[in-house]
C-alpha cells in the first residue's frame, strides 16, 4: 500500500478523464432528475454527455421529497421511467405513485452513470461558448472558487449542444442573455419567469417547454418552465423526468 | 393532478415511514461508504435498520474522490464488494483499482435501499438515549433546526444497536462521552484520536476498529480509528467498505 | 414513562392536525395582531381556518412595544376589542390607554386558539396556489429551510380565501405579483408602498384597507397600508385590531 | 390622535414598570414553561415578581414542540395544571396526553401575567450583584446591545431570591460560577452538567432538582438537571411545570 | 453606595430628557461637524435642539482624518470657527491650516452640549413624520435593533424643523423621497447625488446646500451636496462647519 | 484649493507626530474614561503621553450610559473632577450625582488634549515589547489589519511606562502573560479575573488596584479589578476617574 | 538593533516614497498582466507612474492559472514579451506556449519595479479627482478601511493620464460614469460590458481597446474589453501584456 | 486560437507538473521569505524541490512592511543575500537598509523559481505522512477546499525532508504534535510558542533555530522561534532570508 501511487492513480485517471471530455456531443447543466434523466438517455444511444454539477453531490432538489418529509410522487404516465430506472414505486391512490426519494435520485443517477454518462461534481458554469451564432460551449471552473471567493481564471469545454437543466436557477440561460445580450427563442425573446404553483399545468407544460432556447441550448426540467413562463408543481416529479426523456430525444434526431 | 393529494401522499407515506422506524434493530449514523455498506449487509438480512444522515445528500467525503478529482482507488480484496454493488472499477497496476467516485456513491447507496434499509437525510444526532449501563436509542433533531439556531425541541428513536459511522466528526461517541461521562471500550476509555496519514496501517486498522465502543454502540470507517487512535488514510475506500462489512457481521451475530 | 411513545404520540398528532388543515376555509398568513384578531373572529364563527406564522413564536412586531419599551397604546374604539379578549388596560389620557404588549400579544392568541383556529408556526409561505384566475391555496416550507439554506422542495395547501396579514413584508401579495404578473385590486394595480409615519391617517386607512386585494385573497393590518399606498403608525394597535375583525366580517359574508 | 403622545404614553408607562420593579421579592431567569409557571404561583400569592427573557418572545423551546411538530405531550399528573392553567389536552394512550405547544405558550403565560408577574422581555443577563455571601440582585442589559455587539454599560435590579429557569444554558448560575468563584450547593459544588436522554428519570429529577443551588438562587426547569447532573427528557413537559411551582412553593415558605 | 439607587437615578434621569425633547425647535440627524456646528449656533440661541446620532459616539467622518492619518485640514476662513471652539491649529502654508481630528471632534462636541443642546446616541431614525405638506417630525428607533435584526416598533418625535446632516447617506432626505413620494426642491426633484472629488468646488457648494431641501427639512454638510448634486471633498473641513452654521442661521430666521 | 496639497499636508503632519511620539514618557491603552484621565494629570506635568485606540472613537463604555439610557452617575468625591473638567453635574439625592454621558466623554477628551497628550485612534495592541526584565515598549498595528485579517507585520514604540486602560478585555496584559510567560505582581502571579457586580467593594478596589502589575506595566480603571481580582460595578464613573488619577500619580513620582 | 529605529526608518521611507508619488505622470490601477507591463514601458521611459493594487498583492487573475492549475498560455506574438521580461516559456504546440503562472507574476512585477514604477499595495480607489472636463487623479484610501468597514475619509492624488487595469471589475471607469454622470468615448457613451468566452475575438479587441475612454483615462486589459463591449478569452495572456504596452505607448506620444 | 486547446495544454501541463512533483527531495510549507530563500539554495544545488503556499500569491508577511507602510528593513550582514537575488537596497543609517518591500517579494520568489524550485499555490496542508519514526510525506489538499467548508479527502506526496516555513500558524508541526502524539526535538519536547517583540534577540535566535524540529521536519523563518520559544521581530526580515539560508544549507549537507 504506497500512498503516492494512490496520490498518482486518482491524478492520472482524473486528469484523462476531464481530457477525455473538453469536447462533448451534449453538456448538461445540473445533475438533478431532468439532466440525469436526458443523460442517460443520450449516453444509452453512444453520445458523449457529461453532467456539470455546481454541488458537491448530485440530485438537485429531489432529496428532501416535500418540506423534507423525503418522498415523492409521481404520476401513472411517468411511473414506466421509475420502472425502467429501478425504482420502486407504491400505489397511493387513483393514478399517484410514491417513492422514497433518495432512492429515486442514488437509482438514477447510477443507471446515468452505467449507460455512460459522466458526471463532473463541484464544477460551476461562469459563462458560455460562442461563436457570433450559436453556444458551443461552456466555460467552467470549481465551484470552491467562487464559494471561496479567489480570483482564478475559468477553463473552457467545447460541445454540439448544451442543456440547461439547473431548475429555477436557470444558470445558463442567465449568462447568456447578460452577457451576449441575444435573443433567446421565447416568445418575447427574454427570459419568462416561473409563474405560481399549478400543477396540472405546469406538469404538462415541463414537458412542451423542453426544447431549444437558443441556438445550441435547450432547457429541461423546471429550467424550461422559468425560461418559457410556465407553472410551478410541488413534489411530482413525473414531469421532471419526462421532460429530460424528451430534450435527449429531440437532440438525439439533430446529431444524427 | 390535484396539488393537495400530493402533500396528503407525501404527509402520510413519510409519517409512516417514520413511525414504522421509530424502532430498529439497528440505527446507523452517517450515510457514507462505510455507513452504506454496514445497511446494506445488515438489510440483506431482514433486520430493520436506517441511517441517519445530517445532509441533505448522503455519501460523505466519497463524492470528492481525492482533492476534487473525483476518482477513487481500491485494493483487490476490496474489489470483491464493488463487484458485488456493480460499481465498475478499471485496473491502475498491480492490486490497485481506481472507480469513478460519483458511480461507486450512488450505486452503494442505491443498492442498500433495495436491501431494504431506511435513509433519513438531513436529520442529526443531539444525543443519545441511555439507561444506565447501553446505548438503546438516538435523540435526533432536524439538522436545519440547528443550522438555523432555532430552540426546537428533538425526538427519540430506540434501537438495539447503534453504528456511529460518522467518520472524524465521530458525533454519537463524543456525544456519550461527554454527556455520559461514561469509559469507552477503547484502551484508554477516552476517544484516542485519529493520528497521521499512513495508508498501510491504516486500512488495516480500519478493518479491526469496526467494534463496539460502548454497550449498544459499534463504530465503523473512519469513525472505528478515530475512537481507537489509529492511522489515517487518503481517498483510499476498501477498507471503509470492509469496516462496514465487518460492523455489520458483528452485530448480525448478536443479534441471533 | 417511555421515550418512544412520547415520540410516537408527537408524529401522530401533527400528521393529523397538518392533514386535516390541507384544505382550509381561510388561511392567514402572520401572527401578529390583525392575523390572530382575524383568526378569533372567523373561528368563532365555526370557519376552518389556520394561521401560518414565518417564525418560532407568534406576536409579530407587538411584544417589543415602542423602541424595545414593551408597553402599547389602543384608542377607545379599540379599546373594547382587548376587553373582550380579557387584556388590562389602564387609561392614560384623553381617548388614550395602555395595555402590556406581552400580554397583549399571549392572551389574544390565546383567545384565538381557544375559539378553534389552529397556529402553524416554522412555516414560510414561498408561493401562491392558482387557477389562472384567483388565489385558491398556499405553497408552505418549513422556514428553518430557507433559514439553513437548504434547496428542498414545498408543499402546498388549498383555501378557500388567504388574508395576508404579513405587516410591511406583505409577503404574499409580492410573490403572488411577481410570479403571477396580475393586475391587483389596488387603484393602480401595483403594490403602492407604505407612506410615512402619520398616526391619525393610519390608523383609519388601516381598517378601510382590509379588503380583498386579489380574487381570493384579502390583506388585513400594516399590509393593508403596504398595498393600498397609506400611512404609517407608531406603536398604537387599535386600527390592527380593527383592521383584522373588519377583514374576517367581510370574509365571513362571503362564505356564506 | 397624536404621535407625540403615544410616545409618551409608552416612555413614561414603561420607565414606571422598570423603576417599580427594580427591587424585587423573586427575579425569574427565563420566560419557558419553568420559569412561567414559577411566576404564576409567586404572583398568586402577592409576591413581587418579574421574569426576564433574553429573547423578544417568551415561550422558550416550547413552541416547537418536537422536531417542529408543534404538539407536546403531558403525563397525567401533570395535566391537572394545564387544566388549571385552561390549556385544552387530549388523551393520546395511557397516562399521556398531548396538546397544542402553541396553546400550551400563550395561556401560561397569559395567566402568570394576570396573576401579576411582569415579562421584562428583550433583557440579558450580564452578571449577577453580590454581596459576599449570598446573590441579591442582576445584572441586566438589552439583548440588542449584546447581539449588535456594543460596549455599552448593564444596570442592576434587587431581589430577595433569584431563579436560573433558562434551561440547558444556565445562564446564571453559569456567570455565578465563573466570576463569583463559589461553592455551590451541588454534591461536587460545580456545575455537574446535563446527562443523556432518559425521560423516566429526567422527569422525576427536574422536579426534585428545582431547589437552592446557591444561596439567593434557585434553579428550576432543566436549569435544574444541568446543576445537579441529571437525565435529559425529550418534548414532555410535566416535569417542567411541577418544577416550576415546585421552587416557587420553597420560595414562599422562606419569605413568609 | 446602592447598585439599585445608580440604576434608579439612570433611569429616571434618562426618562426626563427624552420626554423633555418629544417636542423640539430642531432636531438634527447625525453628530458630524456639520451637525454638531448646527446644533452649537441653535442651542446657543436658545432653541431646544437634539441631535440623533446613528452610532455609540459622535463625530462621523472627522476621527480619521485622511486615510487614518488623524489630521484634518481646515481654509483661512474656516480657522475662525476653530478658534471659536477652542480647537488649537497649526499653520501649514498659504491659507491652509492642520488641526488634530480627534481634538476637533470632542473640542466641537463638548462645544455645542455646553451651548445647551443635546444628543441621543444609538438612535437611528426609521421614518419621518409628514402631515401631507411638510416634515413634523421624526420615527425613531435604537440603532441596536436593526443591528440585531430585531422586529421593534419605533417612537416618534415632533419638530419644527429638521436637520439630515448624515452626509453622503443623506438618510432623512431618502427615506422621505421613497416613502413620501414628494418631489424635493431640488432642480431636478430628486435626489442628485454627489459628484466626483474637485475640492475646491465642493467648499464653495457645501455652504450653498445648506438650505431647505424639503418644507420643514434641511440638510447641511455632504449632505447637502449629495441632495444637490455637488462635488466631493477630502478632509478639508471649513466648508463642513460654515455649512452647519448656514442651515443654523436660515432656520433662526424662520423660527423667530 | 488644491486637493494635492490637503494630501500633503495631512501627511507630513501625521507622519512627524508619529515619529515625534515614538519615544514616550508614559504609553496609555486605552482611551476610555482611566486613560484619558491618566493622561490629563501626566500631560499637565509636561510628560510626554500617547493613548493608544483600538476604535475609530475614544471613550470606550462611557458614551452608553447604563442600558443605552445616556446618563452616568458619579458620587461626591469623584464630582470634583468632573467640575475641574468643566462637565455639568446634576444633584440626584445623597452623594450621588448625575452627568450626561456624552459630554463627559468629550470634555474629558477636550481637555486632556489641551493638556498635551496625543490619541493615536485606530490602533490595536499586538504585543509589548520586553527586554527580559521589564515592558519597555508596545507593538503596534492599525486595528483596521486586524479587522480585515489581513497578514501584516506591526511597528514598535518604546516607553518608560505603560498603563493598561483597556477595561476588562485587560489587553496588554493578557498578551504579556501568555507571550512573556512572566509573573505578575497580583497576589497569585496570574490574571485573578474581575468578581460579580458589588458597586460599593469595585468603586474602592478600583482605585487601590491602580498600580503596577509588572515592571514598566500599570492598570487603571476597570483593568485594575480584573488583574487583581476585584468587583465590578456598573455606569457610576467616580472610580474610574480617581483610578486614572492615581496612575498617574504613581508614575510621576517614579519618572522624577 | 533596535525597534524604534527599525520604526523610524520604515515610517519616514515610506512617507517619503507617498509624498514624491502625489503627483505623477501616470496612475495605473490595477498590479496584474496589463497594469504591470504598462507600468515596465511607461517607468523604462523615465515617467513617474505608480501602480495602486488594491489588495496585498500584486498579479490579479493571473496566479491560478486556469482552474488553479497554475500555468498559463500565451501565443507567439506575446511570447516576444515573456522573452523579454525573462519569463521561461515551453512550446506546446502550433503558435501555443505555456508558462508557469507564479513564474509570470513575480517576474514581470520585479521588472517593472526595476524599470523605476513604483507599486502602493493595499490602497483602493473610491472616487476620481476631475476638473470638469478630464480626469487629473485618483481618490485613494486604505483597502483596509473598506474591509473594516470603517468610516474614514479617502485622499487626493494628481496624475495627468490614469490607466484602469482593474479587470472585469472596471472599478475607475463605474465610479467616474456614476459619480461624474459623463459620457465615455465608447460607442453608445455607456460601459457596454463583456460579451461571453470567444478567446480569438476577444484576444484581439483586447489590444485593440487599450485606449483612451475619456479624458484623462485609459483602460488596458479586460478593462478595455469590459469597456467597449468585447468578447472574453481564458486563461491566455498574450493579449493582456500586449494590451498593456499598447497602452504605455500611446501615453508616452501624448506625454512627449 | 483555440479555447479547447487552450484548456488542454493547461490540464496536461499541471497534471504533469504536479504527478514530477509527487515524491521530492524537499518540501517547503510557506512561500514567505524563509521558505522562499531555502527553496532558492536547494534548487540551485540541483534538489527536487516544492513549495506549497496556502494563498493565491506568495510572500506571506512581507508585502506589506510595516503597518501596510511596504518599506522593510535589513540589516548589513543579510544586505548580502539581497544584493545577490538583485533587490535594491537603500543605506538608512548605521547598519541599517531599507528595500521596497513589494520588491523584495517579487524579485526573491522569481529567484526561486528560475533556480528551479516550483511553487504549488492554492495549496494546504492537512496532515503529514508517516512512518512510525520520522515525517516522510505531506497531505495536500485545495485551500478552496477548506475555505469553502467542503467535505472533499486530501492527496499525499513523499518528500525526504520537509521545512516548515509557515511562519507563527507552525502549521506542519502543530498537526504532528495533534495528531502524532510526538516528542519534538525542542528542550521540553512541546511547541514552546514564540515570545515578546524584542528584535535583537529575536534576529539571533531565528537563525539559530533554523533546524530539526522532529526527524523528517525542519523549521526556518517565525516557525522557527515559535517552535523553540524565542522572540519576535518586526518588519526587519534579515533574520529571516538567512534562517531559510541555514535550513537548506543543513539539509544540503544530509541530502549528500
Amino acid at each position: 500500500m504506497d500512498d503516492i501511487e494512490i496520490s498518482r492513480a486518482i491524478i492520472e485517471r482524473y486528469s484523462k478523464k476531464l481530457l477525455d471530455n473538453l469536447e462533448l456531443d451534449v453538456a448538461i447543466i445540473g445533475a438533478g432528475p431532468a439532466g440525469l434523466t436526458a443523460a442517460y438517455y443520450l449516453a444509452r444511444k453512444g453520445k458523449k454527455v457529461s453532467v456539470f454539477e455546481r454541488k458537491l453531490s448530485i440530485g438537485g432538489g429531489m432529496w428532501g421529497g416535500g418540506m423534507m418529509f423525503n418522498e415523492i410522487v409521481v404520476q401513472k404516465d411517468a411511473k414506466v421511467l421509475l420502472d425502467e430506472f429501478g425504482v420502486r414505486t407504491e400505489k397511493y391512490k387513483d393514478d399517484y405513485y410514491t417513492a422514497d426519494s433518495v432512492e429515486a435520485v442514488v437509482t438514477l443517477c447510477s443507471k446515468a452513470l452505467n449507460a455512460g454518462a459522466k458526471v463532473f461534481n463541484l464544477i460551476s458554469i461562469e459563462d458560455v461558448k460562442f461563436d457570433g451564432k450559436r453556444v458551443n460551449g461552456l466555460v467552467i471552473n470549481w465551484s470552491a472558487v467562487g464559494m471561496a471567493n479567489l480570483h482564478v481564471d475559468p477553463l473552457t469545454i467545447g460541445c454540439k449542444y448544451a442543456i440547461d437543466a439547473s431548475g429555477h436557477a436557470l444558470e445558463v440561460v442567465k449568462v447568456l442573455k447578460k452577457k451576449g445580450g441575444v435573443q433567446l427563442l421565447t416568445p418575447t425573446g427574454d427570459i419568462m419567469g416561473e409563474k405560481p404553483m399549478w400543477a396540472e399545468k405546469g406538469e404538462k407544460a415541463v414537458v412542451e417547454n423542453a426544447k431549444e432556447v437558443f441556438p445550441g441550448l435547450y432547457v429541461a426540467g423546471m429550467a424550461g418552465n422559468a425560461a418559457f413562463g410556465d407553472y410551478r408543481m410541488g413534489p411530482i416529479f413525473g414531469g421532471m423526468l419526462l421532460s429530460g426523456k424528451k430534450a435527449a430525444e429531440d437532440i438525439l434526431k439533430k446529431l444524427k
